[in-house]
């Protein structure tokens, strides 16, 4: 058993900086040998800070580093599929942000490519590693609220994008709801069979004119019978929202928002507390540093990664049936997805 | 202006005793003269407990007191339509507990008789008089949410009624689901276009042997955009669970459930509180009073009544447009129910 | 055994328009027959209110009635010890609202004056009864919290009293924390020993110029070892701040306030809640009515009342205490009041 | 302005390693080049974790060390004062652990060598750096709850510690209470002028034995007139219980305690959630880490640091103080202590 692993990292921008700080500080298992952007001044600006040996423009310059035992592609989302299959190629276990790609056969061939060869995927499905949901999915394994019968997951982002990364995004369902069909997935320990999506344009006609939605509720229907909600919108004006809540034959869960302090303020006007935290990378970071973690971990000691590859692919299976129903006005089968 | 409005009572079971109490403690601007029971004894006892100078177990014997100027009709549902006629006929003002029946033609029948004898109709939605429901709508009212865009509504009964009450309920949607209707209406303001139903059995099998579901999720489309959900099960082991929640443009409301004390115990197990108010009796005690109250006043005072005919009428077409969406497994106009 | 207890009430201003409505909507076992006031014009509109047959600016003419078996003293504080020994020699069964006087030696002769009458005497401490505290009673009775350690006490009004009472008030300490002094007694189940107050004028320099302070921490030492506190301020701008909490050996209990409603709002600026309570008729509305029905229970069935003459003693001697304790700026045994 | 401080660690202890850990995975502008122990396979262990270049048993070696600026104190606490000198001598800036010394006159000495030395002396109450209580202090600041009437700490440790430390420890009043004296006077903002005591053993009488107490009410009187309680015990079976309120002449600020997750469970039994953090490393985390960098940053930049050594004597002087009345059963003024 090895006791540090040599790691690459592709991709510099902003969860790619994330990820190399929690290496650099809070992991002391493994060590970044090498940073790759295409935007070479990022990658160095990054190898600066942390003290990473190699910077370069060329992701291949990571993959070829006979040194390094695994990657985090952290570059655009639509590099994933292709990078993912070079580094598997090369022999590189890999933690690739989600989504792998939004087309289900091109999934399907990475996926391929990876099990061909035995290397190792873990997809960066962060909240899954939250405490929040953590204590959800106990209060389930364990049989604390018994059997599921319901389910609800709030899911609200303080502000809507820039329109242009709207029109790239792939869809709200693909780009924002996805994190919901896996936490959905992962809470209730069953898969998603049909799903129904009532959908709007609620918060900027823009959107709508980008040909997407903002506001959305999901219901999903799982295999095993029990009924889940999913609210999105992509304005909370208090902040990011994310709750989940589940009710069981004992009991149920249901969990709050998390917030900067726990003071509550009492005057003429009203009893209060600050707003909740609005920025997903304070909301989560801890989650972003336990599951890079666990991709360590799980390379270093030979175990099965928490999130995989199937992971990846039923998340935007969902998101596919979640859009049509949406377009045709109807439950749909996720099987119908193909 | 008249200072006391002389009221009889038809039914002395359950809600009636809540309404006689009510008349009796709480409403000074009205006195029960009459009550009216097929089981005479009960109208006796009740009688006889409030001081009400006639009992009778012929409801008719209330409505031909040329003394009596309102009614209450507390008796069984499907006497609901035909009392109401009556009373209207008799020329009385007519308090009904909802539902006034679970056919259309049935009510649209009773509410032609109703406006013909220029009568008031009041509907027993008592929910709309809750303490939180009401600070609900009026976020909603005065804009202090700004325009809503999505609605939760949790209503969750502590333990499912006995199976010979299911087998003539008319089913969940119209039994339980009906004040979901009528309280969704209310705190949106809008009509509701279309009606998507999840539904299932998972609290006793012996409810989906009667043709009955004890679990469900109701997706509500609005006349104006809005979109909703109701969530309904038969058993919440931890008690009544009755909540709303509403996301607007500028904000949003939640309501929690209701304690019987405000008091937090910290041991070595957890930080807890007591069960929230288990009976739907003590959870809306308050709110049946409240509304026996505001229709005294509506005809003492010639007011309209807050919950008239249309809105029992609406509710029963909503509900039936859940139950065939449940049977067909599709989303439903309500217009299709007629 | 009697079924109904015949009662007169003597004081027709706040707290005895409050007495006599729940006499006449809640509690069936009693009956008033008569109601007497200095201001005969405020029996009468009280008596009209309610159906009570007399009304008189007399007390005695509730007194000298034979039916009568019982009354209620909610006279002027200064009139409650004269009322209180009259009623006793007249051989009626007594509630007498808090406190009896503000001086031990009177106090002692009218109890003794009830003793000798052998009638009852229940005095007006209606926070006993209200659902909060009787939990947190219950929490140490059952031996849920282990030994208790340490006790906290919030009683702050949400505005001062005008001046004018402040000066005829006997000071805060009689007036406000002698229903702290009594919850103290009541929540711990032991008698206090030793009394440091540190207290200020913050509110109004005018309550200072009366004599009097308006904001206080007391500290108690109880026999059994246990440590508490009352913090008392006339001022608490959210409201009617009523809170307790214990620490005991196995874990702690702790209070909120009580709230208009149950619904949180959030905004881009808070999460909040509507004010607490802010009247104490508000707040404390339930207590009023079961203190009252605990009085009739008590006579009716010939059990003890629930708090005796001894509770108004020794929360008066405790209130002494306190006061000495801030004149000389030492802590004061409650055995040197007498 | 220089970018790197040099910093040497004495004492690899429980703290030293806390301090030792942010310094390196969470401050890049600090360096650790020289770590001390008496104990030298723990000094050993601790560099080899964190790459820090020179071990040694004797302090000396770091305050020799012509490359360090800085040091940080984190040995016994009897070594505090004589280290502190020593290290002035040397021209090093200090951060050193509470309490300097128990001993006023040794403090003075203390500050008097520190200050002769003109180098910067930061003293560890890190609890001024949590959010919460910095979310008090800046209400109270900004006058978001007006003038300060009433304080009250809560500040109550999971289980007792061991009786060997009770027995060193210098007394609860100088070990536990003195970060809430501290806190006190950080959140007023103002000095406090006198001090009242209640204190008992209720958690372990060994700890009476060992001529100590466990439980305790301080009352603290400010000079600016506001009247402040701490409560303390050694064992709060919940957990860690660190609360503080201020009541205002605006309105009030009260914050609770933190907790490993947002999550509430309900079923048959109660509505509750997981125990508050239980373990002062986890509670404080961020505290330790914000109040080294806090101290890093005024010593790069030449700022006043954040907490001085004026008020590590005070709180001291308090603590003394606190004592004295416990023993003579009186208000004793901080003044009397010297």
């Amino acid at each position: 058993m090895k006791d540090i692993l040599n790691v690459g990292i592709i991709g510099a921008g902003r969860i790619g900086k994330v990820h190399a700080a929690t290496l650099a500080y809070r992991i002391p298992a493994a060590r970044v040998l090498a940073v790759a952007d295409v935007d070479l001044a990022a990658a160095q600006a990054l190898a600066a800070k942390h003290q990473i040996p190699c910077a370069s423009a060329d992701h291949r310059d990571v993959l070829n580093n006979p040194d390094i035992e695994a990657v985090l592609i952290c570059s655009a989302t639509d590099t994933h599929a292709r990078f993912t299959e070079e580094a598997a190629l090369a022999g590189k276990h890999i933690f690739c942000e989600k989504p792998i790609a939004l087309d289900l056969a091109e999934i399907d061939r990475t996926l391929a490519t990876v099990a061909q060869a035995g290397v190792k995927l873990q997809v960066g499905f962060n909240r899954r590693f939250d405490a929040n949901f953590r204590r959800v999915r106990r209060a389930v394994e364990s049989g604390e609220i018994g059997q599921p019968a319901l389910l609800h997951i709030i899911s609200r982002d303080p502000a809507p994008p820039p329109i242009a990364y709207v029109k790239v995004s792939g869809g709200m369902f693909l780009d924002m709801t996805i994190h919901d069909f896996d936490m959905a997935r992962y809470l209730v320990g069953a898969e998603v069979d049909e799903v129904y999506t009532q959908a709007a344009v609620t918060v900027d006609p823009a959107i709508g004119e980008a040909g997407d939605v903002d506001t959305a509720l999901i219901v999903l229907r799982f295999a095993d019978g029990v009924i889940g909600t999913i609210d999105n919108c992509r304005r909370a004006t208090y902040g990011y929202d994310q709750r989940v809540e589940i009710l069981g034959s004992k009991g149920s869960i249901a969990t709050g928002n998390n917030y900067p302090n726990a003071a509550v303020v009492s005057d003429a006007a009203s009893v209060r507390r600050d707003l909740p935290l609005n920025f997903f990378m304070d909301r989560y970071t801890e989650s972003f540093a336990v599951e890079v973690a666990a991709f360590v971990d799980a390379v270093l000691h030979d175990k099965p990664v928490p999130v995989g590859g199937t992971d990846a692919r039923v998340s935007v299976a969902i998101g596919l049936a979640a859009a049509r129903s949406h377009r045709e006005g109807r439950p749909v089968k996720v099987r119908e997805m193909g």
